[in-house]
């Protein structure tokens, strides 16, 4: 039975895909890729591109407007999925890649509750990939959380308030998509005496990566889209 | 330069390491996997154990006691910091083998902390991995998180008002180590209306691996160490 594979290629290192990823990957008769422009290379896509045949396989990019208007996203969610379903119904395998994990912040949770109500009969399956969040501890050489510690992570676009509530709660807190709310959460750590205790890390595993771990070199840096912030309740010593 | 690779190997499945695990598990010269009980086998290892190299290469299990008792612990760590930081410090490639994520509660965290402390000059890179938690919710197809959603990770021994606390406020909870408080959860989950909203998977990735998604079917199941809960705010279907 052809089924759609949704692939989970982590932070963008080719070296970071696991075995199956690659695996499915080769075989898949057809590769859907997420792009936010039209004309801009797909990050998913770059990351893998040394493991497709474009003899064999059919390469798709398909667009997602890089926004939050629901009204923009659904027609393009809704296409997407159309085409994945029209494929693998007709007996091929299509895999469609997704930078980190595909059930961790990804747009192909999107597209899995289409499938759910649309094409309920199609076969799924999800191949875990890496996240930038295990990626940034490696790199910044920062433990996540051992024995009975706890860990909250907070997307910052929820809001100050739910961020203050974490730090004061929780041993470890991860914060995603920094940048909107950047000054304010440095105000924050530094009133509550987080300086020793958290690492700023953007665009892990990409050529722009770049690991900040003071507060005030923080400060002067403008932080772009992928960036995000481990803080833990002790001192880290990285 | 030696260095000591602390490699997560997933889940449990030789399939779900990363290309870089498989590569630094190939060049090491010594790997060191960690074994509970004498005469055990090593899961670590036998996920691990057909990229070796045997005749080439100094495979070696050490014993760590399963206690939470730190002073039966400490010295089982001490002692194997000492034998790793000997070798690396003689020039040998050195990679410790951990299932999951070496940074997400790994013993490795501990051992790092004896490195930073007694051999703060020795290398040390860390090759991240597939956790338990990605693999659950791709096993059980359940999203994780999406959009501004907030996830908690609490392993169950943290005590049953932090479970409960993270129910009430967070999007997602994920509970580790669910065997020791599972019937005061699973009633905690029926008073809070949340028998749609969750999944539990035990020894995921494994041969051995159980996904259950009725409160009433988890009920009647005796789970073991290697469990955990994903529990939703909206219902899941899967």
């Amino acid at each position: 039975m052809a089924t759609l594979y949704a692939v989970g290629v982590g932070p963008g290192d080719p070296e970071l895909l696991t075995r199956k990823a690659e695996r499915v990957l080769r075989q898949a008769d057809v590769v859907l890729a997420p792009a936010s422009n039209p004309g801009e290379a797909s990050v998913a896509l770059e990351t893998i591109r040394e493991f497709l045949d474009e003899g064999r396989q059919e390469i798709i990019i398909h667009q997602f407007p890089m926004t939050s208007d629901r009204s923009r996203l659904l027609p393009a969610w809704q296409e997407a999925a159309a085409l994945i379903a029209e494929k693998v119904l007709a007996g091929r395998d299509v895999a469609f890649v997704t930078i980190g994990d595909p059930l961790l912040y990804s747009t192909f949770i999107y597209l899995l509750r289409i499938f759910r109500e649309s094409y309920p009969q199609m076969a799924v399956e999800i191949i875990p990939g890496i996240s930038s969040i295990n990626t940034a501890a490696a790199v910044a050489c920062v433990p996540l959380a051992e024995a009975d510690e706890r860990i909250a992570i907070i997307p910052a676009t929820a809001g100050l308030e739910k961020v203050i509530e974490a730090l004061a709660s929780y041993d470890t807190v991860v914060l995603l998509k920094v940048k909107p709310l950047f000054g304010e959460i440095l105000e924050v750590l530094r009133q509550m005496g987080r300086q020793g205790s958290t690492v700023f890390v953007e665009r892990v595993g990409s050529s722009r990566q770049k690991v900040l771990t003071g507060l005030a070199e923080m400060a002067a840096h403008s932080p772009d889209y992928l960036s995000l912030m481990i803080i833990k309740r002790a001192e880290v010593h990285t």
